[in-house]
């Protein structure tokens, strides 16, 4: 649906080369005739699909899933003062159903605390029923009047995952913060996107949260995309909704809350970190296509080659793996293109000499090449496939660990940040973060900075000189 | 979270036991404080999904997934004369985005046909850009004013799988058309729902199709459920919205369209055509827990009766099998109660007895008993999740023969329409089916009448007495 002709722009332009990918790879068509609003390709689909089962099949070790609607009233929607403020002038109003005006207006979720919590009153009676785990993967809508952009920043987020908690004390909570945030680990593991994880400044929380944990990735132009927020709310949205429970003892206790939530953002994000000149390049774990193998017909033995190659990938789908046979007839470098375009991990071809040899040649795809016996041909497959994700994660760790810089004064920070993410020292006061982003053009992202790539030790702050602690600084998409 | 405490009514108030056993089974709580809008349990959510997943399944064998924005403008949406007009009472209008006033209205889509054929417009280019399959699955919306009831009248429909295919020509769209019923088929005998296809009449078509083929369930108060319809479009929206192909001679052609519709009205089927005095009977093709164990412990080889059992659950399992073990400490009348009623397929109960002679003791939810071997337990049991299936199909067609009725003049159709289904003879004109209609308090749902319950013969048009021939008369829901 989308043509192939020219060449894509350089990576190390990074908003074209972004934009034309998502456009020649087919994973979305921005000409919707509404601003923010993209149409997923079925390739792009697919890519969205494998990566939300990866993600469900996570969560359901602890969560259940589930679904609520979409439309809030508005009289829910405004129950919980700091909610209201962080989200009113991005909700989109429902007034009218059919010709008539409706009696109470229906927001469309941002994000579902007011649509679900109401629920959780009336199930949560005793501590018998906690903890409550529940996730829904659902649309949901932001009136954004920034630039928007494909996965990134949109209208209708098509896939948000969003997962709920209750628990019985603000302690459980906690623990769940850190498992959920250990699922996102893990989740991007499976990726191959390196993160940073950071407590977000009290100014820039959830509204309504006690705290929020943000989970970012570094885009080749050093930018960073906020890939996941995983939030403590306290009792805040309990006492505001009644989500009591009768405890051990027979008294009445308020519950304590989390939510978590991954968009469509981590596919931007294995997008960006993984690409290269020749366009996508996908992890194993969610590429629709994870092998594709090319006949090389020369000379006469045609025939021959097409029957082996049914046979093998025959084989190979029946180990689990995803294969597809290019047997178009046109030449071989415009194949490879395509493929390579759509970032499939892994292409072998099979050609008169391999036949003889009884081999297969193997060309992953970042370019590192490897014959493999025919035989128990699906095993070395797996092994080639698993050694092409270890290898896209550590060169995405090398990336990341370039683009991470540390600097001690605002100038420093300011030159830096040009196409980095940098490490300072902050006191914690919101005076001196102001100051510093506004002079380095940045955002103070966080503090308690957890990740393999960054020390976080302490040291003078780079604004006022006091006592500080590692804080993440970058320019944010 | 929905307790178990009282019994139900009895299938035979149907309403009542419908509305009672959606909230007992945990499908859906319907106390969200909007009209119209419920909420999936993850029980009831989880029979969606494996639904959802046996339809995708189907479909995917010639279409691919896509998703395009719920969010229709209203200069698109208003395209389509005809269209229009079927839908203008019951669309829901975004008319705020924060706290300002839209530019352009947006719809909700009740149905997607304005937001993709826009994008068929640019997509296809040439005859060899066809056939264009692709369909979705979700949310749509309709302000329905009528009394509403879960998964069968609802605001949200929350699960809409909608297909919409391009052709060359009429002929071929009319090919697909039959490839689509042909589906239906086949997904609801993999649900044991046993289903009638009928054309609509003229001025019960969907709103821009030159005919709509529609599939019908019977429900145990003798209502039909229609829960599938197939369009043939023609080429009305192709002209609206310009999609045109190349032909091999080099002229500009319209293409030819369908769509094809199946809402979660598959899953009030299921629950409403199978269901008995005791709760759920579900198909195992799409039921949650396929297999329940039950550990029968009396006397003292509690420790040993456990070790087996968790040793059959593991083995079930590896043979993909949706297998639970409820070894809690409370009665085994009651474990049965709370299984039965959430229509598990096959319990399979473990006691010492079993034990000793090697064997397990199986019953399926229609009460049939079987002792197999415990070697090979899992074969076993595949083979008795077939029988029960197999019996279930039987027990629902044995249902729907016995409501399908004939008349020959309108007082025995009114008679025969309490509780039941009935084949008339018909003209053709509209005038006959409004007085028949009139006088029955029904509707004339179809002709063309296709299902091997029913003899789609020739006869005198019960009203006008002129040759007529077989049509469907029902009380719908």
């Amino acid at each position: 649906m989308a043509d192939e002709t020219e060449g894509l722009p350089p990576r190390s332009d990074f908003s074209a080369w972004y934009n034309e990918v998502i456009r020649r790879a087919e994973i979305m068509d921005v000409r919707y005739p509404v601003k923010g609003l993209y149409v997923w390709y079925p390739f792009g689909f697919a890519l969205r699909n494998h990566t939300y089962t990866l993600l469900r099949n996570l969560l359901n070790r602890d969560h259940e899933e589930t679904l609520f609607p979409l439309l809030i009233p508005e009289t829910e929607f405004m129950k919980e003062a700091e909610h209201i403020k962080g989200f009113e002038d991005e909700v989109y109003w429902v007034t009218h159903g059919g010709l008539s005006p409706l009696d109470v207006k229906l927001a469309l979720r941002p994000t579902s605390e007011t649509a679900i919590y109401p629920m959780y009153a009336l199930w949560i009676r005793s501590h018998a029923d906690l903890p409550l785990k529940l996730y829904q993967v659902v649309n949901t809508f932001r009136y954004e009047t920034k630039h928007t952009r494909p996965l990134i920043r949109l209208r209708e987020i098509t896939s948000f995952m969003e997962s709920h908690t209750v628990h019985a004390t603000w302690d459980e909570a906690n623990e769940q913060v850190e498992y959920e945030l250990g699922l996102s680990q893990e989740f991007y593991r499976d990726l191959g996107v390196p993160i940073i994880i950071s407590k977000r400044p009290d100014w820039d929380k959830f509204p309504g949260a006690d705290f929020t944990m943000a989970v970012d990735a570094v885009m080749p132009d050093g930018r960073t995309l906020q890939i996941g927020t995983v939030h403590h709310l306290g009792d805040h949205f309990s006492k505001t909704f009644g989500i009591t429970y009768e405890d051990v003892n027979g008294e009445q206790q308020f519950g304590s809350q989390t939510c978590y939530g991954i968009s469509e953002r981590c596919i931007a994000a294995v997008i960006g970190v993984h690409g290269d000149d020749k366009g996508l390049i996908l992890p194993a774990t969610v590429a629709p296509t994870q092998v594709v193998i090319i006949p090389v017909i020369v000379g006469k033995r045609g025939d021959e080659i097409l029957a082996a190659v049914k046979d093998l990938e025959k084989e190979l789908k029946a180990a689990g793996i995803r294969v597809k046979t290019d047997a178009r007839d046109m030449r071989p470098g415009a194949k490879y293109y395509h493929w390579e375009l759509h970032g499939v991990p892994l292409r072998v071809e099979l050609g008169p000499r391999d036949l003889d040899n009884k081999q297969l040649v193997c060309v992953n795809r970042l370019g590192v090449k490897t014959v493999v016996p025919r035989e128990n041909a699906a095993e070395s497959v797996k092994r080639l496939l698993d050694e092409a994700h270890d290898q896209i994660l550590e060169r995405a760790e090398d990336h990341l660990e370039s683009h991470l810089m540390t600097a001690t004064t605002p100038e420093e920070c300011n030159e830096k940040l040009d196409g980095n993410v940098v490490v300072v020292h902050w006191c914690g006061c919101r005076e001196c973060a102001d100051k510093l982003e506004e002079l380095t053009n940045s955002s103070l992202l966080g503090t308690e900075v957890r990740s393999q790539y960054v020390k976080n030790d302490e040291g003078a702050c780079i604004i006022c000189g006091k006592p500080g602690k590692a804080a993440l600084v970058g320019r944010s998409y």
